[in-house]
């Protein structure tokens, strides 16, 4: 079960490029194109003449032609015109809100008079010239929630990514998890230690000396649907942590928008802002390699979670101190789904 | 469900060459062989013994041995030996009719006492030297009755095969359905028009003028089971299109036969009987080649519309005038199949 | 259903170094590993945290550390440690006990307190320098007892293995089943014969006249749950058979150790002790290649044999004479099992 009235990442604008996409979204199978004037459609992805995908088809004069028979389907759902045929009985097809923001396609899949532009999440560092981001997708046979999970309980960094970013004291150092409203937020302040290979790097790359001792932080905000931001970075040691000036720290944002396909898959689109070297593309292509092959270590295990849930169903699980942000942000999800249906 | 008291193609004469060949029709799985004198059987494929397929064994004076335990099986399902056993009580398998006629394997998977040669379709094509045959055979992951409908809408050749064989014409051109008996007839006429490369490629075969305007043709002629005859060429525009005189015209059968495997896949015999240039055999080759890369663009149509409306299932399709001649075919199938369930 | 109060060939130790080793047995997820002083553990794959295959993680001071939050697992199933947690009240999981012995890890999926060492079967051949041993496994997608009527049966030799051990006098050759206890033997001797051509290389290896007539037999012994073995050999004709003096005669052990993994598949372990030329490693390695391949040709048969079972399900198997010692080995099962059961 997924919440429906909510904005979710359905893709990059390259996936759309020149084609029609097909995508499966909260269980929906949608196509996504770029209709009318260039805007971004999004559809049900299915004929209403015999069924075929229409992700299949092409884009004519903003219709999206059907690759079977030549039906043109319009960007609201309603079939517009097909070779010798009065269409105007045509049944409909479901079509879905879309906006173009941040550099991503975001969709509505639930109903249409409630998708609001106004909530869309706000961020700051996405077109702005004081802040450098690169990113990247992954399909990932596991619940959207274990990747919230994992997102919201970073005590993985010093298993899963024992040479990259983890350190034990990221293990040793409690965490605290705050709900504000329908947020969550989990944080961590690790104070006076080595900085780890990442953050070494980083600090070099800053014109930091990596030798130094640091203070570290890490505070995860889970937003609903399932946008999880994680502010990180490094300080020297007594300057302020988080709060230290500009030329003292090196300070990013890893960005986790997740999109449920089925109940045990999902899309996963990952990136990082960062606020140093913002002019250096070289390095937001270096950051985003390193990125990607952590973040494929995460894939790896929540595909195994998974499937070891699956087959132990019923089993319950524990709920540690560690596990309240991901456990918060289910209880979130449960409340708002309650509602929803209701409704 | 499929109709069982009718002849189907099983494979061709090169399958079975050497070697028993397993294959599963109408949802029967089925072992296929030269027994006595070499005449095609098709068995049931499960040795009464210990449940292996008799497809590993081999062929042994014209019984087949199971390659587990050396069951000799005879061609009518009974077991005739097995080393130091006496057989004469091992339960029979099911042994279906087989006639060996222009060029394929043809196999009845229903009533043995029903199986009447002379319900076996009548085609002048095959083994005649007026005319020349290519084939090929595809296995298609959706249901038998969807390429049925493919092949009695070719309004679809102006998408799927838009640089071969499609033109706008087709989609112009109404076509007018027909239902003969247990025949549907779905024949499309077009005058004046230029031919698509496919009939230029003919026309300069037969000696014509490409650049010249034609009058084409499309008969599409539906048999039950699931035979598919398409009457296809153009004319020198004026000279009586179909009916003009050879010597004005190119033309030729496209000729399907349709094997339900699964109620989601099928196989597919597809080929070309030509009345031009019938001892060019490199001719043959390559409008073989020609017509299995054209089909491959239906096949994959086909498989990707099958899993579409597995996931939307319930979901009502258009039954348009394009669409009578799939449509009045599944209505013959329909009526067929009552009448053999009630028997 | 299978026997969980027997033990099982887990797996060999080579699989187990250096890293744990997921496997599954009877139908449970094991993790294999070697915990405190180097000893062989098995314990339930399932992290109690949040549900992470304990295979994924690794081994510090005999603790099996999960790799995805760092939760220390002791051998008994307890957690022992987690960093910043207390742990004692955390759920257990499952431990099974293990012995290693004649070179392989044993498991008992059962009641601990039920696991007597003294169950174990007993072999002379294993860690016995008057004999050789080579092996090798294979995973098999069909049922374990179609394994054991295989090796229980070996009139298939003929047909499956007709360039290696088969020949026609195996069939020709009644065969005697009996039951002692829990245990089947099924035995065939067959006098005054060719050798086939495996046993004419292991005779000339032996210094034995490969022209010379055998007399050869073949000796099947089932043990409960699963343990399959075969004492094979040829002697010279007339000198005593199976009881011969060492020098008229060559003489091995099938051994075959099956470990049910689900219904439909299982883990098979197989191999040859051998009593001649026992130092000659180059022959137990060509005996193990030879092995290896003829092996192979039985798992391509079982794993289409349960495909076509299932495929026809409900339908009544053959039980004839040369079936008689898989068909006990199946009834001492089913007696065994309802006797589990029932306590």
């Amino acid at each position: 079960m997924f919440l429906k009235n909510a904005w979710y990442v359905a893709c990059r604008p390259e996936e759309i490029e020149g084609k029609p996409l097909g995508r499966q979204i909260c269980g929906l199978k949608m196509v996504i194109y770029r209709g009318p004037e260039n805007q971004a459609v999004a559809l049900e992805d299915f004929c209403p003449h015999r069924g075929a995908p229409l992700s299949l088809g092409f884009v004519k004069d903003g219709n999206l032609v059907c690759g079977y028979h030549g039906l043109e389907m319009g960007c609201h759902g309603k079939t517009v015109a097909m070779p010798s045929q009065r269409v105007s009985a045509f049944p409909s097809i479901a079509s879905y809100p879309v906006i173009e923001r941040y550099g991503f396609i975001w969709v509505w899949p639930g109903d249409r008079e409630k998708a609001d532009p106004a909530l869309m999440p706000v961020y700051e560092f996405f077109d702005n010239p004081a802040w450098a981001y690169g990113g990247g997708m992954y399909h990932v046979k596991a619940n959207y929630q274990l990747m919230i999970d994992n997102l919201m309980d970073l005590s993985h960094e010093t298993y899963v990514h024992s040479t990259s970013i983890g350190q034990p004291e990221i293990d040793e150092t409690p965490c605290k998890t705050e709900v504000k409203g329908n947020k969550v937020f989990t944080s961590r302040f690790m104070e006076n230690i080595k900085a780890p290979p990442f953050w070494r790097m980083a600090m070099r790359a800053n014109g930091l000396d990596d030798n130094a001792l640091v203070d570290r932080w890490q505070i995860c905000q889970f937003t609903p649907p399932s946008h999880v931001m994680i502010d990180v970075g490094v300080a020297l040691a007594g300057k302020g942590g988080f709060d230290a000036p500009d030329e003292d720290k090196v300070y990013s944002v890893v960005v986790d928008f997740i999109t449920p396909e089925t109940e045990t898959s999902h899309w996963y689109f990952w990136g990082m802002a960062r606020k140093f070297k913002t002019n250096d593309s070289a390095l937001t292509y270096s950051i985003r390699e390193g990125q990607g092959k952590i973040f494929a270590e995460d894939m790896d295990m929540l595909e195994r979670q998974q499937s070891n849930i699956l087959l132990h169903s019923g089993r319950r699980l524990l709920k540690l101190n560690i596990d309240a942000g991901g456990v918060n942000s289910r209880m979130v999800l449960d409340r708002l789904l309650a509602e929803e249906n209701q409704a």
